[in-house]
């Protein structure tokens, strides 16, 4: 627990250090040459999480940045159009791979809570004229991080699934924060996991592994992925040391994130109610906290800067938007004292 | 003149074909070998040309989707971002070069007439920390095609280019139809050109040449852009038969534009008039003319196919919306033709 | 004819100038919008060209470089290895645009005189693991500029397309000088284009068109060409202007070619008889000839550069080598001129 | 200590396992989010080794062909050409990345021995001409892998860098292995890294770390390669948990070295008494022994697969040709034990 004068670290949950139990199995993960596909933690790894996603195959990657963007390189030749959300993960933070590495061109649609409906999709999808580019893929993304970790409404996805397999196009789903949408929903992850093409998930979030995330798909995509792993120079060698944490951040990781939502739901209401702050607490479905601070005069990388020394760290989002995630190295106790530290630096700043 | 019975062409105004005079100039070309530099046409173009917008070179390209491209590679590294208009042709018509050859990320502003606010690019400009693309480019179109040959407004645009100057942003202008743009505000061209780091020009629109575009620039800019040029393929010996077409463009071309913007206003006026299609004539500045046709029950597509046995020919730009342009070789007579056959072709369907 | 003081240009067959024939065909060339597809002149020399070749469709394009990448990039994806003769057009005089715009791999394969054997290639053609780049293409080239414009030996040359065949790879011959070749062989160019995937061919190189190049491959293949075309910026509106040049190249063309070969070994057999020049006149089959300048003690650039005020023009092909080409432009006479301004210029300098 | 029965595997020295001190330094490793640049023991292992190898800044990267690859997009832009040794790993061994990913076109030069001279490294050099590739870069490598790990001659080298910066040509060593020369040299590697542009070292190799490698350079470069890094998606988070068995690896992994070099003489001088082998014996410089097996009547590859049962792991080098290195997991017993299996196997097949 945090004592009342330590940081508290929201800016992230991937921030959150190996427990005890995955720093353990770190220490004692049987381990081989990934590269020659021997390392028996990375491919036990890889068989429970495709058995616990619904996939055939699955494939380690030292990212959920080189995850996504082997998937989209994958389904995508370059010059084609990939459907992305106007504030997603793989257009937004992916520092421009996806043109700079594989020539993908962006078609951004956008959307009240993250999920576009289908009819902006089908509106976006280029008609089949040889002058124009041609739609490749659909990318979306459970729980959309900049849309505050909103989770996808299932009927609507189910009906993206639906329509877009009718026009034989495939759709990516770039889970990096899967784990909460099923926790939110009550439902598994291959429930919600069912129907992509790929998908990709994140074991080091609020999962908690020091590193690593997950590519799934057919075994033959797994296959070509593991050649644009090793181009992108993703291909590490005893990667069973990160794997043998990954294991234990699937077994032990879905366990924290209700209380991570709790605490965001609490930490949202909080700030809700603090003079000039703005947070949309009908958007805090899971763990992450979007705080609006206009009123404070202050743009949201001043106000993080200047929150610092009163002990609370929290990333701005946009130039007026200050995000707050909650995770497992980050109780309720330690969001307690982060409310009453940014109340503080509020009274002083005002 | 078109007889009442022949085909009238609005698609686009690069369906014109050569001029006598350009064909006797192609005729007559004195002509060398470009890559080496020698062709006296092609010299004498870009010379006279470079004069004309005030720029120190001009390259000869043989279209300009070259063009644009040669000059967004020039300015911004793969993976960097340029800041482009939403409906911009650089990112709607040119195949997804942009990523798909260069590796670069558009980053969307969208706009009421083409041109974005100053605020909307400042916004769009990325903050300069390690784990965002940085931008590298604002380009910008004038005339805007996509919302119907609109004009840029002059103020805002210097505005644009003084703030881009003092963030050393570098600003290409996509002036495809910059003549257009040049007839309706009563500027020269080298007024509208003032400013920009780069700028390209088409020979063939409105101006009337057979095919070719030219690029401005520094000296140095233009050696860097004949390097690109030749990596794309556009490296041609003998150029000088379509610089000939181009410089009688040059002469003759501007002098027609004001005819079919004219033609186009009264065009726009009667669609307007004629039922179930919808055209904004506010926006008409210069050759062309959206229309909306959601109300003929008809996607634009459907609508200009069926139109074609009617004897007018016309483009979707959109599901919903039919674009008309006018041009030295649909004369006022063709305009009025056109009209008459689409009041009957509607009457027909309705 | 060249008068005896004026300059012979021995730089390249690509200098050579329309012929009144061509240009008298520019001037009445009916044309149309080719991206529409519409331009009558550019529709029917791809039809008559692909008949001339043997193949289902062709398809025009500014150069040669932009035909041959256009080819490479459709027969091979990103990272995939295409097998090229270690002196190829493709990888030397392109700009790197395999690498730079299609991200491929030159597999480099050294040869006697232009025509890897089998042998070689079979060696060079990965084997089928994860962890190797694969290989995806091979590219032949027919005469081999760099190795004098040798003519590639015809049954090494149908034997590697059999194997390749066999082994489901494509094959794609950089053609710019084919016409060449057949005059050589007696053959015609269909038969010397016979099996491949696809074929590049230029009118603006001997045949003497001012610009223009052409692909050919499947109805299928060059459908995809187009878009490629359009993407690179090759695109252009009314090229039936240089169409209607390309027509009267693939019509007069070839008659001329013989001569061009007759010069050249007349000049080949006379350059080696002058001091300290050497050339292997085996290796002289079509319209190059490569002189070797070693021992003049000049650089090729700086003998180039000196030889000009005596009125011949020739490149350097290699630090020591300088090239000599033969063409339509430069006739007996003008050859005879030439090798008397250099022996001249031998005499000045030793 | 290898039972007699047990698998030797000599495929690679990536086959090595962390030791025991490494586990325990993951086990206990303090860690932070080195996205944020927080993980003190990243940084920790970025400055150690930086000042071990007489560089500003290190950056931690997950494996050697993502550390190569971000240095050669850093100093090449695409399109250019990097000079590279013939059998050179970047172009071997990643996967075309540097063509597929960044664009570049290796502009290959044989050696004898691994390192080019300088002046067959000079004649590669591209003149300054507008219509040839540029010249960005000369990639060595110190051991050279794929020439049986010999060590670049060190006047030879220091010639080239010096005559390199007297071009302004930067200077990338691929020194995956660069801790073995150093060790037969009797240099340290500072020795060995000075003057580079920029240098990439292994920690997973002979070192023993699971997996990580480091890249060197000035400060401003590695600032501009953890962008690289980012979009290549080797970006982890908690990387400290690597770097930690990474900071084992610099401490006790050079000490294992001289033992395995030793293991290889003696396993190269055995295997050439061995009927129908060939090897090389001067060439076995470090920990690599290369073996002809052609007169066995076997191809590499299935010479290494009928070993396999007889307890020997070892890899095609190419087709004729088998690769055995040695490493700190397989120790003179070990070796003694494979000569041993490799005898019988012989004695077996032939």
């Amino acid at each position: 627990m945090a004592p009342s004068n330590a940081l508290v670290d929201l800016r992230s949950d991937t921030v959150t250090r190996p427990s005890p139990a995955m720093r353990e199995a770190m220490y004692r993960a049987a381990v081989g040459d990934d590269v020659y596909l021997e390392d028996p933690t990375v491919n036990e790894l890889q068989v429970r999480a495709a058995a616990l996603l619904g996939f055939e195959a699955a494939l380690f990657v030292p990212t959920g940045t080189m995850g996504n963007q082997i998937c989209l390189r994958l389904h995508a030749p370059p010059g084609s159009e990939i459907i992305v959300e106007s504030r997603a993960h793989v257009y937004e933070w992916e520092l421009g791979a996806l043109a700079a590495v594989s020539g993908l061109v962006p078609r951004l649609v956008p959307s009240e809570r993250g999920l576009p409906t289908w009819e902006a999709i089908a509106a976006a999808i280029q008609p089949n004229v040889y002058y124009r580019t041609q739609t490749a893929l659909i990318c979306l993304e459970n729980t959309h991080n900049m849309h505050g970790g909103t989770v996808a409404d299932l009927p609507e996805m189910t009906r993206i699934l639906r329509e877009a397999a009718a026009r034989n196009l495939p759709v990516h789903l770039d889970g990096a924060r899967l784990f909460n949408a099923a926790v939110t929903l009550g439902r598994t992850v291959a429930e919600l996991a069912q129907g992509f093409s790929s998908v990709m998930v994140c074991l080091s979030k609020g999962l908690g592994a020091p590193a690593g995330s997950l590519i799934f798909g057919t075994q033959a995509f797994i296959e070509r992925a593991r050649v644009v792993r090793k181009m992108f120079g993703g291909g590490m060698r005893q990667a069973g040391v990160l794997a043998a944490a990954g294991l234990v951040a699937l077994e032990e990781g879905p366990a924290y994130l209700a209380a991570d939502h709790a605490n965001a739901t609490w930490l949202a209401a909080e700030l809700a109610n603090l003079p000039r702050l703005h947070v949309d607490i009908t958007r805090v479905e899971t763990n992450i906290v979007m705080c609006d601070v206009t009123q404070t005069g202050l743009t949201a990388t001043a106000f993080c800067e200047r929150l610092k020394p009163y002990g609370v760290l929290a990333g701005p989002a946009s130039p007026t938007t200050v995000r707050l995630v909650t995770h497992r190295d980050a109780p309720f106790e330690a969001c307690r004292q982060a409310v009453e530290n940014i109340r503080r630096f509020l009274t002083d700043i005002l």
